[in-house]
């Protein structure tokens, strides 16, 4: 894992090799892409079957073979370990809690001329969310899209992963359930993206799609913006940590790698002050690696896109890490709620020495699916918003109108819009 | 202008015509706009001076020819008629008052446990705001975009807009001058689109594009998402009214044809239980055309877009209304708040008969850039919040994580994530 100093000649370089780390190539896949969208788009179900068939090795016969029924849902529930259910339980809770707190409200306010203005708050009428599937189900990722949607009063949702070999994930099943058992389909890869995006026979179309996904379903997302809303779209995992002579090396190693493990791809980077802390993280890095299930992957990751920043001073790495904008930012100094007003661009903010990254991926209640790449400059976790919208409320009186529509007419009338001018005009006579 | 009755046979298929208003063929451009972006990234200032002079009919020399002076946009803003600067002022003021009141704010919640949890919110750096131009520049369309930028509290706002043989237009000089002369630059259409997102020698790369513009520009932005974020992609303008037989067949009239001198693709539909109100209102429909400037335009696009729907009730209206999903919506009956809760879809809501559309396109204060299509299905009025985002916010104390940390464990072990379940174990130790 490399170790570079800000004050070194090469650090530029390096450094703008982290800021570009989320570049992806979806020209590459974009023809494919266009072309199952296009499939799922004119044939319906007949092409899903085809698809499942290819690359989930199954084969489906009827628009009914690929919904999960409820009855498989609750038998995996009851069967599920007690340990388990009961954390999956706190975390639905804690969750719910966390987003019901984002929740916009409708609002109104008067004027003495009797005009209201307002902004009224609805939900979507359907969402779908996507869920990667197969082998490494993670059923954290069906909690966290799905309960901001149940949250913002989404009347029907959607899931849709794919099943290998037609046997699904008892785990899948057991969460499902604890969702409140959403219609599940078994569909997954940019064919679940089309289906949702134009509806199928017994898929329905939606009003918008979330959920994270491989480079074939961001580009299928990517592809059906316009056509339905989208939460963002994500790629690899990364985490920041800026960290003083406080916090402890091994803590620092075991959170960096916690992201190092999740895929080749994924960046963990530490900016320190300390140089002494810079070094023992390393050496804690290496010996973690030993013990770790994913050790390969972690391994390649943190050597090729991991890294240790030396700086002259906290302030310094604050600045480095604005830049960044990581997915992930762990704050671990003596007092991490001083530097809380400099951090400008980061998905979420994990506040002192008891806060691993980790935590905000089960536990603690914020969401989970974050921007990534540096796109934390200009988009937010994913939140109860995207599942709902707003619209304007705008109520003149007579008053009101006579006050101020010969401004709004004057305005109309250098705009070239007499239509407009008229229908104002026509209110003063 | 037709009329159709509900209970007609032939009314589904109207129907869906005009729920299938928004389709654009993005197809069709999206190589000739692909190249343009390509151009603009890989040649920067260059390539726009080639567009320029192809498309805008006058050649820039150096960098600096792109740019408005600040002096320009004074002078012309001291030129200016006093009853337009009025004008022009208050609609800028209440377009600022409006905004104020959308903006989110950072909040923090506390459990006994010491728990901390929240939600920051912070303006993005830079936002890029595109406005259209030559002979027909809307000076509301540069106000409705920059203000929320300004209210968001984003730093760096720039404009860009396509000025025809280099003869900026008054109008827009002063307008620019009114919204705190923001950097601009005589750049238009999908080059313009591509220099935000990618920036040039002196166009700085931003991180949120918005403002309305033709299919090119439309496209450009579909294509940018992801490296920025999009306010979203709007197409031709409309409007849809719900009237009772309390409403006036003139005022009707002319704010259908408001909407229709837009463009001839804009549609204009009004919905009643009131078949006397619906065949005076076409009465009135072709006595105000022979009256306007823009009579051809109107005239077309009311003919072959605009539609009277006759229901069997108000409910009836306010249903089919739901699923057109109109950019505009006016509510003309007895009482029309009382409707309100029934309405689930509309960018703008315009309240009772002294609330005329172009009342909101130009002075009561929300904003006039609007999802179209049905796209206010699931997207929001351009607000303050494309400018802003979120950072989550976590921060656990010793105590909680003891409480919470071997759920969290279990499900990371569950998920195969040995580092993300040793990163919590190791705090318990």
């Amino acid at each position: 894992m490399k170790i570079i100093k800000t004050t070194s000649s090469e650090f530029q370089n390096e450094f703008n090799e982290i800021l570009s780390r989320g570049k992806m190539d979806i020209e590459n896949v974009e023809g494919i892409v266009k072309n199952i969208i296009n499939e799922v788009k004119n044939e319906g179900n007949e092409a899903l079957f085809r698809h499942i068939s290819k690359f989930d090795k199954w084969e489906p016969k009827t628009d009914k073979d690929l919904e999960i029924s409820k009855d498989e849902m609750k038998k995996a529930y009851e069967n599920l370990d007690e340990k388990l259910k009961k954390a999956l339980h706190l975390a639905y809770d804690r969750i719910k809690a966390y987003h019901e707190k984002q929740l916009p409200k409708t609002w109104l306010t008067f004027e003495d001329n009797g005009t209201i203005l307002g902004q009224k708050v609805t939900p979507v009428d359907s969402a779908g969310v996507y869920v990667p599937g197969g082998k490494a189900f993670y059923p954290s990722s069906l909690l966290m899209n799905v309960i901001p949607a149940i949250v913002a009063g989404v009347k029907e949702i959607v899931v849709t992963t794919p099943v290998i070999e037609n046997k699904p994930n008892e785990l899948l099943l057991a969460a499902l359930y604890i969702c409140g058992m959403p219609k599940t389909f078994k569909v997954g890869g940019a064919s679940a993206i089309a289906a949702m995006a134009y509806g199928t026979e017994n898929i329905p179309k939606v009003d918008v799609i979330t959920g994270p996904g491989n480079i074939f379903v961001a580009t299928a997302k990517k592809l059906v913006y316009g056509e339905v809303n989208i939460d963002m779209i994500a790629g690899p995992s990364e985490i920041g940590i800026i960290a003083d002579n406080t916090a402890k090396p091994n803590y620092m190693a075991i959170d960096l790698l916690s992201q190092a493990e999740h895929d080749e791809m994924a960046s963990s980077i530490l900016i320190t002050d300390s140089e002494d802390l810079a070094y023992k993280t390393r050496e804690e890095v290496y010996r973690f690696l030993e013990e770790l299930e994913r050790k390969e992957i972690a391994g390649k990751s943190i050597e090729e896109r991991g890294a240790i920043i030396i700086t002259k001073s906290i302030d310094e790495a604050i600045e480095l890490m604005n830049e960044i904008a990581p997915e992930h930012l762990e704050i671990v100094t003596a007092n991490p709620f001083d530097l809380l007003p400099k951090i400008k661009h980061a998905g979420a903010i994990f506040l002192g020495e008891n806060t691993p990254e980790p935590i905000g991926d089960y536990i603690a209640g914020p969401n989970h699916t974050l921007p990534t790449g540096g796109t934390a400059k200009f988009y937010s976790p994913l939140n109860v918003e995207i599942f709902m919208k707003k619209s304007s409320i705008i109520s003149f009186s007579k008053e009101a109108i006579k006050q101020m529509g010969e401004d709004c007419a004057i305005l109309a009338h250098t705009e070239g819009l007499t239509a407009h001018e008229k229908s104002v005009l026509e209110r003063l006579k």
